[in-house]
């Protein structure tokens, strides 16, 4: 990767200047035509050796171009806020919306690779990073991202010099730290990791440019000329209407036999039972909460369900058991103007609990397999990839120690026609019961295979689906609460059982 | 993926003689339209658990439609003209050309799951044997293969029922052996390690489709429908004109200083050092080929070069030097209609070298990133991907034990300009001089960006780029020769070491 970078590159001052000028009214302009179109928004990743000018062109590029629709973040040290999330929160809640650009300094790829240098992870776990890498980058290009990835590099000699340059300067010698000079000296470690990395994490939507670093105008200009050809071809496409249709379609079964349909949903379940189990549930929920092993875990947990199916009710029993600072209901309905600026999963990204908190999100992520596919809301490619990105991300909290907790909540077509003319008559029912109930409901055959190919792709040994009889409301809010306590309980006992294991 | 297949599913007899008629009729006239539009190939893959109905599929199949277009492929064990090339080439030269349909029992899949199962390769390894796959894969449908695969599933209790009855049946107990009944006893093993690999190789384009494998007229038009649905969706596609150019620009240097404009192209080297050189080199070229060790080597070597640069004078002394029984030259021109049909690699797959053997490329895959790129040929997002892909191609070769040896010959402008010139006054040269090479010598400036993408983006550390400075032909020839040599030592050194390392 680094032939071309390795050569003596140089250009000279009054070629620079020439050319600078037309640069920066191309960049504006490009700067100006991506927020009036919002159409797509650019993620600029930004990393190599140490010395090779990396914040020097940020810096430069912020002063080129309106600084206030460029969103630089350096990614070093989590805070305590995104230890507490998967690996990846922080680089979603800094991810650009559409029609600005955000520069990362040092995002996902740094840690795999210094710790491939520093021999902590093998060959298979670093090709393993690789392929979650490769997935990320998919997924954001899929959604329209502009990724543009900048490699900025110089040779060992040349560090040597940049970094003894540096030194002496009273101005800049505050840069340079042992940090620095440990990198220089396991340059030629760094380069053998960072080599093959750079090579197979480049594909054709977002392959890595590598910047030669030791010549300032080079590499400003480097930078400079190939942001701005890639803004302005990716500006001046035409929308393009109908895509190719690349994906086979699903399966329906050839004897109607489902999931669904093979439930029991009317489960016995009397008023007086149901009171008792609900105070020994909710006391047990309450309980392993306030356990001290809690603390460490944090639980994400999925309401869907048919409508009317009862989850509010069900929602009400979990944090009827609760103290409200320990958790956060999340409602999804139709996305804001800011999430659908950004890449679909992003509005769910931002809600994710901390550490010892529950989010209990009322209709989630699987709209995009449910709602989104029925209605063509997004395209059969948008939400036949949405399986696998719901698995990836879903993996990143269970990696975390997120318990993951997803109900289906099942009625039957008449229960739901029941409770539909039961709404309808009270008054203080009214609001939950719209024409789209109604619409939704024509669609009844569509919506049980779209739910059956959920529960077939997403449900895993880590995050399964749990369904839920729900013609009797009571039998399916004592169901969900016991579910919820016995996977916090297995959560709790997996880490007991780590610890003791580490003890012995 | 196992819940909906794991419920009790049946058709009944007289459902399956109606629609099976129907299907019939649609299955064979789509697979007319395939073979009249010749624009995509098919490929299914079977797999699954033993029992589950995977062969009477396949047979099902061959007599709904017509098996002459049907090419069904089993892949047990490799023979020894498998075991001598890389892993995948079995497949490659199993692949379906365009119009025809491909039947793959037990593909690439196999070997990851079954050695996971038995605890062969850990998680990680597992993890990046599921990446190669989702590569694999993605290249095949990017090259326009609609890869269709199932899974036959059964209940543990299914498959014992099934085993037992086949065993009664004296037609059929020869289908029983220890093999299956171990699978048997493996069940739950094979479950853990299946389930999730068929998610995490589902991705939007390639889902695993699962099939119940327990009820014959069930499983039978599960497949059938799936099968004609998919081909129809896509046959009855219209062909998309332009496609959204989803791939940024690569660079080219801010000052036009190259890898190849920073070659010395004229080295010394007389007449008569040459003779001697090149007796020495030959020599050793020669006894390195006939050294024991070489049995156990292949070599690739690729010739890439400038028109006229004399790639044709530098294979020649390489086969002066050897046995012609131990290589093949493979020069690459345009593709015939065979290979037209298939994915743009296979052209290559199939003159990869056995064992103790050479293939020597006259110009090669690079064709895909240099002529195809300048030309037009195919669209930026296929020369794009095509550095992955390529670089996925020569690793397989090397983990193989392949020696792979890339050389760029490079000759200045003005002395191709003088070879030109030669070319046309010499009668029996003159056939080497066509308006081609006049039209690429405009397009110069144009090849040397490519060439050097190419090297940047190609030259690995297991299969490096040899720059060869070409003006002097006898330089260029020697260093060919040394170059070749010092790798094939190399490769044999490796070897040795760990065959010293195994008996210490």
């Amino acid at each position: 990767m680094f032939e071309s970078a390795d050569l003596r590159h140089h250009v000279a001052k009054v070629a620079y200047k020439r050319e600078e000028t037309a640069l920066r009214e191309g960049l504006l302009d490009a700067q100006f035509d991506l927020a009036a179109q919002r159409r797509f928004s650019v993620l600029i990743l930004i990393a190599g050796v140490e010395g090779a000018g990396k914040g020097e062109t940020v810096n430069l590029l912020n002063e080129w171009m309106d600084p206030r629709r460029i969103h630089t973040r350096a990614f070093f040290q989590p805070t305590d806020e995104e230890r507490e999330r998967p690996d990846h929160w922080r680089f979603w809640r800094a991810l650009p919306p559409k029609g600005e650009i955000g520069v990362f300094f040092g995002a996902w790829h740094t840690m795999p690779m210094v710790r491939r240098a520093m021999g902590e992870i093998s060959d298979a776990e670093f090709a393993q990073a690789i392929g979650d890498i490769r997935r990320l980058e998919t997924m954001l290009c899929d959604e329209g991202v502009l990724l543009l990835k900048y490699w900025f590099h110089m040779s060992k000699d040349q560090q040597k010099k940049r970094l003894k340059a540096l030194e002496k300067n009273p101005a800049t010698r505050w840069r340079v730290t042992e940090h620095e000079w440990t990198f220089y000296r396991k340059y030629e470690q760094f380069v053998s990791v960072s080599e093959p990395f750079l090579r197979e994490t480049s594909t054709g939507e977002a392959p890595w440019i590598v910047v030669p670093g030791a010549d300032a105008r080079f590499r400003s200009l480097t930078v400079g000329r190939h942001l701005l050809a890639s803004l302005r071809e990716r500006l001046d496409q035409k929308p393009v209407k109908t895509l190719p249709d690349k994906t086979p379609p699903l399966i329906v079964p050839a004897d109607k036999v489902t999931m669904l349909s093979a439930l029991d949903l009317d489960q016995p379940l009397g008023r007086d039972d149901y009171e008792k189990e609900l105070e020994t549930w909710q006391g047990r929920l309450n309980a392993l909460v306030r356990d001290p092993r809690f603390k460490t875990l944090s639980v994400v947990t999925v309401f869907e369900g048919n409508d009317s199916a009862g989850k509010g009710g069900a929602i009400r029993r979990i944090t009827g058991a609760l103290d409200a600072r320990s958790y956060q209901t999340v409602s999804i309905a139709a996305p804001t103007e800011e999430e659908r600026a950004q890449p679909y999963l992003w509005r769910f990204w931002r809600h994710l609990p901390r550490r010892g908190q529950i989010a209990i999100f009322d209709r989630s992520w699987y709209g995009r397999v449910l709602v989104e596919r029925v209605e063509g809301f997004c395209s059969e490619a948008d939400w036949m990839r949405g399986y696998g990105e719901i698995n990836d991300f879903e993996g990143a909290m269970v990696r975390h120690g997120t318990v993951v907790v997803k109900f289906w909540l099942a009625i039957s077509k008449s229960e739901q026609l029941r409770r539909f003319k039961q709404r309808e008559k009270v008054a203080f029912k009214r609001f939950k019961i719209t024409d789209e109930d109604w619409r939704n409901r024509d669609k009844w055959g569509v919506y049980e295979t779209a739910i059956c190919d959920m529960v077939d792709r997403t449900s895993t040994a880590a995050a399964p689906w749990t369904l839920v009889e729900a013609n009797n409301k009571l039998f399916a809010r004592i169901k969900v609460l016991k579910t919820l306590c016995g996977a916090i309980e297995d959560a709790m006992e997996c880490q007991g059982g780590k610890k003791r294991r580490k003890k012995g």
